[in-house]
């Protein structure tokens, strides 16, 4: 029924997160029918977007990519932050969620996934030498471990505990106050500087 | 905290139908991170969205291009569909969902828009000379109303009641089926089906 390069868009579309095939026709046919340019706009935008974008060197927050194709995000550049803070999440919207509470005045390291056997994600497919090796370069005191209060999440606290603490490195975890098998990305800011502040000590002996 | 490019990628997106900006930086940032091309797939397809699909030049349906830069749809080219009975709908969205429903033989007209006082559409701002030529070149002797059962449908449909019944032309509109205040795109297919078999004449004496 509908031409070959609309039912491409439409699969391209259904790609996003939470998007399904309904909702990516209802985006592709809007995009078709408006008049002010929104699919041209939208197609330079994303054509720019791996060039101008990409992901922090050090931390893997997003960053904007430099003159020298270089890309250092905002947060690794602020020279008024404490690096001997590291703080570790599980993706970058949990890293925007925690920099919206105010709470969090060091730097962070953006694990990218977390272990998750049921996947078939161990502690290999962790960026776990990348991490020692900003320890170091840093001269990190304390690690703050933002993973979410899910099976996963916790799984991978406990692994970094102990990989952290016998590399003489203080280990908290954020206080509960986020609610279980909720989500960092969508908690409030109260609730998250709470949880910063109410960290407690972690021992995985 | 987020870099220009994505930020104006964010707000882009943000037009999408139902798109709020908290949905709008969750694509963009999965489309920053993810490995499989989608962002640069995303933006070759709309790049190509305006030269190969455009509206129906008869129906206003989704039509492919052709090379003589012409767009007719596949009901349009179907020979085998009865002109002379035409369903008239709102949107493209509700001409596909009747298309599901298999109980349409004949041609459509989508109007693009609904009589709606308030948003200061009147009668004027209907294409309704184009539907009278369609009426006229196609021999039509019988009008399905398939605006939505809702406010504005309900006024478009006797305003087309009143137009076109002058014009010797049988008007009918769907039946009851559709739930009122519903959406077209969103009735299942039998309700869509019993409500063009259940259609009644429509007065406007």
């Amino acid at each position: 029924m509908l031409p070959d390069a609309l039912l491409h868009l439409i699969e391209l579309l259904a790609r996003l997160p939470g998007v399904g095939e309904k909702t990516a026709q209802r985006f592709a046919l809007h995009l078709v029918s408006e008049k002010t340019g929104t699919a041209q706009a939208l197609s330079e935008s994303l054509k720019q977007l791996s060039e101008r974008v990409k992901s922090c060197d050090r931390c893997g927050n997003i960053a904007e990519v430099d003159e020298q194709g270089r890309a250092l995000c905002v947060v690794c550049r602020d020279k008024r932050r404490d690096p001997s803070t590291l703080c570790i999440v599980a993706k970058v919207q949990d890293l925007l969620a925690i920099e919206r509470s105010g709470a969090m005045r060091g730097h962070y390291f953006v694990l990218g996934r977390l272990l998750s056997p049921l996947d078939g994600i161990g502690p290999d497919e962790l960026p776990l030498e990348r991490l020692f090796e900003r320890l170091s370069e840093d001269g990190v005191r304390e690690v703050i471990v933002a993973t979410p209060p899910s099976v996963d999440g916790e799984a991978t606290a406990l692994l970094l505990a102990r990989e952290l603490t016998t590399r003489g490195v203080a280990v908290s975890r954020i206080a509960s106050g986020v609610p279980h098998g909720g989500d960092l990305e969508f908690a409030d800011q109260i609730t998250l500087g709470r949880a910063i502040e109410g960290r407690r000590t972690l021992d995985s002996r």
